[in-house]
Parts: C-alpha cells; structure tokens; sequence
C-alpha cells in the first residue's frame, strides 16, 4: 500500500477530466481541459499536458487512464476508440515512461463501474452492471466479486448489444447493426427530440418535466428499449444491482420506470425480483476516481 | 478426492439420461428413461427410478442433476422449468436424503458447459461460452476460469437474450418478447421448415445437403440471426471460445457459416478476431458428464 494520492484522468470526446485521487479513492481536487481531436499527436499532447499539471503539484504513486476505447490488456495496446483520435497506442507504456510512475489503461465504462462498486451505488455487491448513458452506453462489469473485462481487456461492451436484429448501423468504428447504444442512448433520445421539434435529449426531458404528453411518451418509448436491455442483463448476469449512470440518467423515472416496468413483466425469475435498478452516487466524477482506484489496485498486483 | 464413480443425469423434456460416471469424467455407462411430464409427483418418482437403477449397481461419491431449469442456489430451490414439471423444490435436498449421498442440481446449459470446458471443445481456456441449440437455447458461461452463474445460480440464460426489441413472445414460463431461442433455435428453424413445405428442422438440413437453394437460404438466414446473439457474446465476454452443441448444432456450416460471416463483419475488435467458433466435442453425453463433475466439484468444495 501507499500513501501517495494517484492521479486518475477520465479521457471524453469533448473534454478531459484530470484528478488527484486520494488512497481512500477521494478525490482531492481536479481539473477539465478540451480534448483534442485534430490528431493522436495532438491528442496525446493534450494528455500528457493535463498530466503534467497535476504531478508538478508533488508526487504521486500512479496514473490511470479511462479511455472511450476498446483495450487489449494483454498486448498492451488501445485497439480503438470512440470520439478520439487514439488506436494502436501502448497508452500505459508510454504515459509510465513520461512520468516516471507506473500508469493504467482502462476503458471508461470499466472505470465507472469500479468507482460506484467501491465507493457508489454498487458498494457491498458482487454482482454489479453499471450502465453509462451518455453519447452511446459505456458499461462495465463486476462478476463474482471482481471486474469482468473479457479474455484480452477489450469485452463488456453492453452498449453493442444487438437487440434490434435488423436495426440500424451502429456508426462510428463499429461495423455492427441494431446496437443497444443506438436505440437506448442520450443520442437516440435526442435524435428523438429531434423528431418532435425539440433541440436535443435536455429539451426532451425539460419539456416532460413540464407536463408535455408526446414529451413524456418519447422517453417512456425510450425507456422501454432500455428496459429490452435490462431483461438481456438481468437474464443473463442475473446482478444484484444495476447501476445508472451518464448524463442521459438524469431523466431518472421518465426513462428509469418504464424500463423498470419492462424488467418486471418480462426477465426471468429469480433475477427479475431480485435486481435493484438503481441511480449512479458518484456523478461524472466516477470516472476519474475509478482510473485512479484501478491504478490503484495494479499498484497492489505489481507489490 | 474420491476414487468412487459420480452419478451424472441430464433431464429432458422427453428423456432422462442417468450415467456413470468416473471420478476421471469419462462416462462408464448409462441409461436413458422417458421423462414423465403428467405431474411433479410423477416427475420426481421417474428421477428417482432411474438413478436408483444406477445406484443399486454398487456404491457412488455423490449425484449430479442437470435439469432445463433456473435454479436458485442461494435458496436451494429449482425456481422454474421448461417442458418438465419441476418449481418450487429442494431437488438437491430431496434427492441427497433419499440416496444417503450429496447431490448437486445445476441448470442443463451450465452441465454441458462446465463438461465441453473441462474434457471437450473448450479444453485449456479461461474464457468460455456455450450454446446448446435445441428446443430451445441453452448456455453457460466460463469466466475467468470458473463457471458464472450469477448472484442466486439463476443466471447465464443467453437463450433468453432480447435480440428483436419488437419480435415474438417467448412462450413456455417465459414472459419476454423477441428472445435469442425463439429466433435462432432448432425449434425456429422447424417453423422455418414449416413454412417451406418441410416436415422440420431435419428435413431442411437434409434437404440443404442435397442442394435445394431455398433451404440453403433458409437456414443461412437462422444462422446470421444466431451470428447477431454472437456479435453480442464477442462484444460482451470477448469469450477466447464459443462452442456451439446440441442437435440443431449437426446443421454445421449451413447455419455456422454465415453466422461466423456476421461475427467477422459486425463484431467488436479485437474480440472479433480472437475468438474460435467451433462445434462442440461430448455430443449428447456432455449434460450428464457435466452434472457429474459439477456434483464432484461441489464434493471438493465441501471438503
């Protein structure tokens, strides 16, 4: 163990993230910087420079990293990613030779989880999916006690859950079709919006807040898609808890009960009246703390 | 350890077939008993005969139960079944007191699982997933180097996968609309058989091997809906193996084929191209090889 605090970085399409994260997992103090997209040179740059801001105030023990990425933990190498400009990287390997500290890689859905495992919604479980709706749905898995991220890194990627067989194109670097996160997301909930004359999935949700009925029926159609994934997760990993978080989680019950309602009349028993289905505790900050829990933890495998 | 045979029975919807089996896993011998389905009582009595035919042939370590049901192994409770008449009991309890040994009930997809894991298809991984297609689908997850079976043992139901938010109910004692096995099962392909002037499943494959191209077609376009539930498997358990069993799997590359196709475009790196897609090995012994080592795996645990 260490007393050092860890820095952990929660890497966004838009903006990064940057924190110094207590032993206890607390986080100290934190700052935001765009994200840069122009290129991966730019980008890891950008990276390094949010870094470089938090260790100049004194030493830490590591870094972690939460990437929209796919990682392949046993070849050391980010295979690809969502909204930024990285693939093909040894991440770790290369922020650990610039900062002289060991550093980890995870994928930002992983990083949530951990976080609201240890410390939020999930504390006390071992059966834990967290899911995060946001741009698409990130995810992460607890099972039995301990992350499950596949056999090389790269796996629990509930958002690309066919659950529309002959759905839309997932878009992006993914080639798949009828994905959970295209028909489930803050996205589709703004495209949505969009239908119905609203500027994007906020105005949706403040519209429905203010009693508009087309409003509160579009996130309830919503919700039953997510609720179709729900019975997937519940029938399949059969949790104890499934933990909501990401922006698009701040519709709560306008979204959150119909899908809850779905998951009640259609997963199996036992799971069905066993699962809670709750909110997300930690906020966006979620993710920084969990890259830096999951430094954290390397740290004690490495010792 | 013991040196003494395991019982292993796997319960069907129409057969019951009991073995013998070594403290090696290799089956010695076994029995097969119609399953009768007119009430629990009559269920339960059949059971019993036909591990009592086997018991009687000399002493055993302990009985394993493979059965087409979720189970509660925190309540030690068989919750509910498909096509036998078994909810609400203590069948492990109720077995282990009436044969003087321990016993084991597990979920049938989970035996055959854990049997193609330990002596089949899935020999030497960490990271394994089964399907068993048939009536229905049947699976069971190797994660991590151990069987998944979710908070209560309830879990791991793959068959039960949402893969058409707005497709089919799922019938039987399941509530749920547009399931994996209801779209990419044995039972789907005979409906599909049906609809093409083909007594069932048997005949479209033995038609297919003849050369009849809206055969051909016709289960090509079962096997892309079962590649869309493995785009969600590679995308979820980035799985080093899937192994596919159960009598539909005798279609081979007619259905494989083009669900291997869909993988291969569709799925998520780099779990895409890692993961081994391949038939599986025991047959129609895997269930009661299974339940045998899942009962000699719980002896172990007990000791």
């Amino acid at each position: 163990m260490t007393a050092l605090p860890v820095i952990g970085v929660d890497v966004g399409g838009t903006k990064m993230a940057a924190g110094i994260v207590g032993a206890d997992g607390l986080l100290v103090d934190y700052v935001l910087h765009p994200t840069p997209t122009e290129s991966q040179l730019k980008f890891l740059a950008g990276l390094e420079a949010a870094v470089e801001g938090l260790a100049a105030r004194g030493p830490v023990a590591a870094i972690g990293f939460g990437v929209p990425s796919r990682v392949d933990q046993v070849a050391h190498r980010v295979v690809g990613s969502v909204h930024v400009p990285l693939a093909g990287v040894d991440l770790a390997g290369h922020m650990s030779e610039r900062f002289g500290v060991p550093a980890s890689v995870d994928n930002d859905g992983n990083s949530a989880a951990v976080a609201e495992w240890k410390l939020g919604a999930g504390r006390g479980t071992n059966h834990m999916v967290m899911l995060t709706l946001g741009t698409g749905i990130g995810a992460g898995l607890i099972l039995g006690g301990r992350p499950y991220r596949g056999a090389l890194g790269g796996g629990a990627e509930l958002g690309h859950m066919v659950i529309d067989v002959d759905g839309p194109p997932c878009g992006g670097s993914c080639t798949g079709h009828g994905h959970f996160e295209t028909l489930a997301s803050g996205s589709a909930a703004s495209a949505r919006a969009r239908e119905l004359g609203f500027p994007d999935a906020h105005a949706l949700v403040a519209a429905a807040r203010n009693g508009d009925a087309r409003a509160v029926e579009a996130l309830a159609g919503i919700g039953r898609v997510l609720g179709a994934g729900l019975v997937t997760i519940v029938n399949v990993f059969e949790p104890e808890v499934i933990v909501i978080g990401g922006g698009f989680s701040d519709a709560g019950e306008l979204v959150l009960g119909p899908a809850r309602e779905v998951v009640a009349a259609e997963a199996l028993q036992p799971g069905r009246d066993f699962v809670r289905i709750v909110r997300a505790e930690l906020g966006p900050e979620a993710g920084m703390i969990g890259a830096a829990l999951i430094a954290l933890e390397a740290l004690g495998d490495a010792a």
